[in-house]
This record gives C-alpha cells, structure tokens and sequence, in this order.
C-alpha cells in the first residue's frame, strides 16, 4: 500500500517535472541551441546527436520529495513544481561537474558530457544548468507565490547550492589527505547528498504553507534520509551483489574509495595499522580477500548498517514530528524506505 | 572633472564593495576554510599560502557601475552594496572557469587557481563563487530593500548569468568553426561581455529608486558601452602598443584569436579568401607582417574603431535618456570614457 502510494505518485507528478524542466530548457537564439541540447543529452532526452529519445536520466528523488513533502502539509503539489525541477537542474549540474571531476567516462551507460563534448564545454555546460536551476526557482513568483516566501525558497535553495560545493571541496580533497575521520566523512556527505534532499524537502513543506516546525521537521527527516541514502551506497559499492550493481564484488575497495566502512575500519584500534599497510599499494583483485577479512574483523559492515538504522529512525521521527500520525502513511516514509531497502 | 568624479567615487565606494564581499566568503566550519581561501586568492586577498596580502584584483568596473547608477537616480549607494558585491563574484566566478577553459596559467601576473590546486578543485571553487554571488543579492532582503523589488533584482542577474554561459558556450565553437560572421561574433560579446555589465548598471538603477525606463536606459548604456569594451579590447590586442598591453604586436593573430578585426577582414571580399590561406597553417611571428598587410587593405582597424565609436555614443543616448541633463557629469560617464580610452 505504502509502495503502491509512492509509485502512484510518481506516475502523476514525474511527467510535470519533466514538463517544468523542458520549459527552462528552451532557446529564442538558434545559436545557442546546442547549449541547452548538450544539457537535454545528459537529462536523457536526446541523443548524441541531440535526436529525441527515452534514455536512463536518474530516479528524479528530489524532485518526488519536494512534491510530496508540499503535499503532506496539505498544499497542492503544482504550487511546487518549479521548486521541484530547480533541485533536479541543480543536482544535474553537480552531476555535469562532477563526472568531469572523477573522469568518468560513462554514466546511466552512456558517454558522460565532458568526454563527449570536451572538458571545456562540460564545465559550461554545468554552469548553465547551475543558472537554469535558480531560474527555476523564480518561476514561484509568476505562479502566485507570495514574494516573501519566493525569497524564503531562494535563500533556502542557495544554502544547499553553497553547502554542495563545500562538500564536494571536502570529497576531493580527502582523496589527498592520507587520514579521513568518520566524523570528517560524515560533515562531507551531509554537504554532497544530505543539504539538497533536505532543502527538497523543505521548500516542499514551505510552497505547501506548511508551518515553521513542519519545514524544519521536513529538512531533518531529509537530512538524515539523505546520510542514510548515501552509507547504503558506500556498503553497496563493497557487498553489493554483482550481479544487481553491475560492478564487482569490492569496487570502492579496488579504487580505494575513502568511503565510511574503510574509514570506520582504518580508525579501528586492532586493524587499522594493517589495513594502512595494504593500501599503500594498489589493491589489486588478488589483495581484495585480505582487506575485505580486516573490514570483516574491524565489523565494519555491522557499523554502517547500524549508522544506516539509526539515521533512518531519526529520520522517522522527525517525519513524524512534522506529519503527525499521517507520517507512517505518507509516500514519503515509502520512498525513503525504498531508496535505504534498494540493492543497487 | 569628470575623471575625477570617478575617482572619488571608486575611492570612496570600493572598500565597501571588498567588505561586503568579504563577509560573504567567511566560514562557520574550519575544515572547509580552504575552499574559501581559494575563492580569496583568486580576488586577491591572499597569497597562495593563504596570507593576507594585496595583490592586483581587477577594476571592479561592474560594481562601480553598478553603485553610481544607484547614486545617478537619486538613491543611497549602500543600498546596493549586496549587488554590487554579486556581480563582481560573479565576474570572478567566469574569470576561474574561463582560465581553466583556456588553459591560462597566469591571471594578473600571479598563476590561476586551476594551475595551483588543479582542475577539479578550480571547477568547484568557481562554483562556490557562483553559489556566493547569489547570496550577495539574497542580502538585500537583509538591509530593508523590499521582497519584490529583491526578487526583480535576483531575477534579471539570473538572466545574465544565463547570457553569460551562451555567451562562452558560443566562444568555445567560434574556435572550432571555420566562418564567424560579425553578427555572430557580435551576439557572442553581447552575452560574455555585456550582458553582465547591463545587469550591473540595471541593478543599481532598480535598487536606487529609478523608474523603469531609467533602468532600462542603464542597461542600454550597460550594454553599449559593455560591447565597445570589448571591442577595444579586440582593437589593443592586435594595435595595442606592446610597451603598455605587455604583449607582443599582433598578439591575438599569433593566437589566431577571432576577434572582430580579423573576422571584418576575412568577410572582405577582396581581402577574406588570401586571409584565410594564411590562417590555414600556424601564424609566426614571421608570418604576422603579411596578414597584418592584409588587415590595413580591409580597413578592419577603422571599421573596429568606427563601431566602437558608434557603440559610445548609442550608450551616451541611451544614458541621457535615463539621467536627462545629469548624464554627461554623471561619474558613469567618465567611467565609460576611462574604459575606452585605455591603452592596455
């Protein structure tokens, strides 16, 4: 029931986004049409050769809590529409840079736009969905949004965009550092992924009318959903099934991803040391076995997930601080319960 | 008189445009004190060990413009501090992503921040500024401005920042395409160069009280002068005496640069076809006194000179019919004036 309110949801209200997204995405200058096509390409409507097309473009989470957070404090769902889109653009745009950053060369199985495009453009790219999302955004006003909560929405959108770059300054940065707390992770994940599931949530809880405790409610219930969501996908990218991920059995390990299990395991008093050791080469397929063992001796797995359950309780709660009891019932307790339960 | 109006303007106003700018880049959480760090390096607060110092920053021509149309229809400069503060950030913002597009190793004779702390970090320290400047104009919901006339404000930067990656995403093809005519050179300008410029001039007529056709005389006077800055620009980096520009004589056709000197001569109908034989290869040093030959037969020096001539003084027009009898004592006069008749 839960799942089937969630799927129903999205059913309804995805088309809409896809809708507030395309407006944005639209060009008076046929000049700078290729600007807003490369864009379309990493959205997954076009092709490489900008023809239309259905291609994989991501789960839209974002966007479904922003409209379903509006919607549990009784507001219309439309009214934040453009709230919705805003933080989809803005997470593509982090994607955009982000892929040229890492160097990936593929994502959703197709060319990332950097590798297609040059690194040049990709970075251009980036910014013009970075404008693009705060267009969004000030589509509130022409829809009848009073100013003064436009501004709210504005002030609170930006905070994430800020916090974005502070934890994506933190990631890039402990790949140099040679020690990375849990604590240190932590503060860098709640930057990268928490700050805008959070801030989706709360300019949903905000374009709803919902009260001043309803919205801070909603952005801890996404803060925490958000950490959560990202520790399932460090212990995904460890144990995670091949066969589901379509990576191999210890893929964060092989590219000694800093990620919270090996953190959690190189601070631990009996293993650290020797796992320090392991890594100072490169692990190799043949070395795997040896450091999952020490992950396995530290109980690292044991330690994300109970990390994963208790920010998933505190999530709950802070659902149900600002919900009541229509908390257990929203769409957004099934979503979050489906983005933590997923195996790949 | 009027040089010095300007100058006491600058000299008055501009250490208030640093404080506020100042009070943007600060940090609640000390381990992200170097993203920060980075964006003041870049504005040259700080040396690259992160001391204070005072390094060459620019000419914060835009919050200059930005202030004195503020002043120019009767309204407090202060008011538009946060303004002025945001276009500068995010001039800065373009300037480290633009350097890193090109590949530029030094900027104001100090090396850019993509050369000293890599790529991947420069992307995101720009993107942080851009993040920054956003916020600069969310504080002037913070100083009294009225909500509708800060989502105005937020709204028309949010559309040059939109022209301004049109604007570079046309820069980066003009390289790869064979034909540039003039007009598209011209639209490529518009966006890059002058739209920002606009925006800053409108900015400060909005926040000082004008009426909506002063503030579109400024963005008019923004634009005008906007692209003959530019063009100036073009016309020093191939004539530029190389004694005050510190750059070789023909700087920009060794670099094969498509400015508008060179792309009025290869649309000549004598002079275009011989032009392009000897852009096919390499240009030399050796090679320059030819194709500079070439540029005196089109007349492609007075032609650049003719439009930058016709630019000032639709901007002259279009600034009397904003101020009337105030414009030609108006600092933003002399500001225009001083940035077209530079030598270097």
């Amino acid at each position: 029931m839960q799942q089937n309110g969630f799927h129903t949801f999205a059913q309804r209200w995805l088309p809409q986004v896809e809708a507030e997204m395309r407006a944005l995405l639209s060009w008076e200058d046929p000049q700078v049409a290729p600007l807003y096509q490369m864009m379309a390409y990493h959205l997954g409507w076009v092709d490489q050769t900008f023809r239309p097309g259905d291609f994989p473009a991501g789960k839209r989470v974002r966007p479904l809590f922003c409209l379903m957070a509006c919607e549990a404090v009784g507001g219309d769902p439309s009214k934040a529409l453009p709230a919705a889109a805003g933080v989809e653009l803005l997470h593509n745009f982090s994607l955009i840079h982000d892929d040229l950053q890492d160097g990936d060369e593929t994502r959703r199985h197709r060319p990332t736009v950097w590798r297609l495009w040059g690194a040049a453009q990709a970075i251009n790219v980036g910014d013009g969905m970075f404008a693009l999302a705060y267009a969004a955004l000030l589509q509130l006003a022409e829809r009848g949004v009073p100013d003064g909560v436009v501004l709210q929405a504005v002030a609170r959108f930006n905070q994430a965009c800020q916090a974005l770059t502070e934890g994506q300054y933190l990631d890039m940065r402990f790949e140099q550092q040679e020690r990375v707390t849990v604590s240190e992770y932590m503060r860098m994940i709640r930057g990268k992924t928490a700050s805008l599931i959070a801030a989706s949530l709360a300019l949903g809880g905000l374009l709803g009318g919902g009260r001043a405790d309803q919205v801070e409610g909603l952005a801890r219930f996404g803060e925490s959903i958000g950490l959560a969501f990202q520790i399932r996908d460090d212990i995904l990218g460890i144990w995670g099934d091949p066969g589901v991920t379509g990576k191999p059995v210890g893929n964060d390990i092989l590219r000694e991803k800093k990620s919270l299990p090996l953190l959690h395991a190189l601070a631990h008093p009996r293993v650290g040391e020797r796992l320090q050791r392991l890594l100072q080469e490169a692990v190799t397929p043949a070395g795997l076995p040896a450091i999952m063992a020490l992950l396995e001796e530290a109980g690292s797995r044991p330690f994300a997930e109970q990390e994963l359950v208790s920010l998933h309780q505190a999530g709950v709660r802070s659902l149900e601080e600002a919900l009541g009891v229509h908390a257990t019932s929203s769409p957004l307790m099934a979503l979050a319960d489906e983005l933590l339960q997923r195996q790949a």
